[in-house]
């Protein structure tokens, strides 16, 4: 990435500021976020997006909703917090790092209740900026990872925008090409276009030509013709939610791209890293799935495309079954066969 | 459909009116082609589409090859519709109706060379328009055959149109859901809006709509989430051309949505006339697809949607093989299960 996805700027009275990704890749633009709820509509109308980005989105607004907070005492100020949390977290409901960020803003609170509240600002602004750098170097070790399931001279299929855009940098499914371009492979990923609102075409396309990395875009109903004509080697795609025995959330249309990969006889990975797992649901059955405005589908890019008051259908996300999923590319490791004995196992 | 897809207006110095189809749903207007130029034209931007339909704007564009033809004699006029046949066969590579309609329109020259030009001009237009005219027989009996599959309270999922706007008059995949609402069944059409080009959105929801049957669009890659819930019984589409051994070549997706439906074992149904069958072709590796341009994937709808200079791959059409298909519902009745020799006795 040239310029970073999302960061801090200044102290503790400072803001948010962030590539505006809705306007890419025509218009490459850089917003602040001065308020908690720029911060929410800005995760809402996907400004900023990707699993990893939005828990690091969600912290830093915890700290645009404290921030101004005038509590003395630490139960009114953990009472700003949790209300600020609780904003954020009705921003999207699938991608479980949000949430997870959220809590761990809650839980550095609570274990530090005896500083002063000032310090204890501090300290919550510390906490985000370390999601933040943590999240780099966690996208690194899953590039590392997951580079040699790439073969020198192949072809990889992905969905929507793992990529640096998705996390503080370099990415999820992203991290992986760029850990295997970084070695000198050679290979060629084809881009779903990832409808409806085309992070695939705007973001995973635009991010791998400026990493050199040979890349062509296709609808997503063309994935079963590219793959029936051998030019697939592997799928490799991020994730929102991954349960505990596997099952993954993921955007619309990675459930299908899995099953044609099975089809086709092609390994299908997920990459990830450990905040994206939510341990306390069995299996994907109880994610709950995003569904955005009909207005997407019917008029997303500026003319409307279907007939005036036609019914939509638009989940924002699926739940792939951990049955196809060859392995999660973590930042400990990948995971396969994938199951809820192997997954505790690297979690733990 | 309250006005005709295509029609011949006059007599042998007439012109060819359509529904230009690429302005619908927002705009609804005919245009008069009145040149073998635009009636090309109107083919290759897909102004008139559907195999079907195609078929007879190949007749009627023939008759505006050779209506000013001066040739007094039957080898020159035959040269002056030989060249307007192979003008017309330029215009989209894929739907087999195309070239079976110029051959017919070639061999009732041939039959009939002892005519005067002028007779023959006369019997060619008759010819024109009873392909026409049987095109709208022909997908009745389609409907009739198809209705059965439809069971009342079920959902339906079609990929791209194959309605009253791919052929003369009421379709051929939607023929069989016309025709079991006609019966008085309820049931619910989910309509892939159909990338790049939108067919689905733009046309299929159009004519169902219109209707009165209850239809929802659906992007291309939420085909899987909508079977995994249990909502489609059946998939309908229509096909380009099927080989002798039942391959079949539709819009780009519709092998994909062929894999998904065998994954969820709901039942794969193609629609089609006998004239979309091309015996010469004993498999579907020998239909040529036609590639069209990238702009139709980076920037469809009034909007670039893609990084300027990035490479596309964009298909019109993919080959279903024979085995994922469950019938092939044509109008003299259903070919089940699909094979070489049930669609020999067929057609025969």
């Amino acid at each position: 990435m040239p310029l970073p996805t999302i960061e801090w700027l200044g102290g503790i009275e400072g803001c948010v500021r962030l590539i505006d990704q809705t306007l890419l890749p025509t218009e490459f633009r850089q917003i602040e976020c001065h308020s908690i709820e720029a911060m929410w509509e800005a995760i809402k109308v996907l400004r900023v997006r990707g699993a990893p980005a939005i828990g690091i989105a969600a912290a830093f607004g915890t700290i645009l909703g404290i921030q101004s907070s005038r509590a003395a005492k630490y139960d009114e100020f953990r009472r700003a917090l949790e209300k600020a949390a609780d904003c954020l977290a009705t921003s999207r409901p699938t991608a479980v790092n949000l949430f997870w960020a959220l809590e761990r803003m809650k839980r550095v609170a609570d274990e530090n209740r005896l500083m002063t509240i000032p310090l204890l600002k501090e300290r919550l602004l510390d906490e985000a900026l370390a999601i933040c750098e943590e999240d780099k170097a966690v996208c690194r070790a899953i590039g590392r990872h997951g580079a040699d399931l790439i073969p020198d001279g192949g072809g990889v299929l992905t969905h929507c925008n793992a990529g640096g855009l998705a996390t503080a940098d370099y990415g999820t499914a992203l991290a992986v090409m760029f850990a295997a371009h970084e070695q000198g492979k050679r290979f060629r990923v084809f881009a779903d276009e990832t409808r409806p609102l085309l992070q695939g075409a705007r973001l995973t396309a635009w991010e791998l030509m400026q990493a050199g990395i040979d890349v062509t875009v296709i609808c997503d109903s063309m994935a079963a013709a590219v793959m029936r004509q051998g030019k697939v080697d592997l799928v490799v795609v991020g994730a929102d939610r991954i349960a505990a025995n596997g099952d993954t959330a993921n955007k619309i249309g990675t459930y299908a791209v899995a099953i044609l990969a099975k089809e086709h006889g092609i390994p299908f990975y997920v990459a990830a890293p450990a905040s994206t797992f939510d341990l306390s649901l069995p299996e994907g059955e109880g994610i709950p799935i995003e569904e955005r405005k009909a207005e997407e589908v019917t008029c997303g890019f500026g003319r409307r495309t279907a007939p005036e008051g036609v019914k939509v259908f638009n989940p924002a996300f699926d739940v792939t079954p951990a049955r196809y999923i060859a392995g999660i590319v973590t930042e400990r490791g990948i995971i396969s066969p994938v199951g809820d004995a192997a997954i505790r196992a690297m979690l733990r």
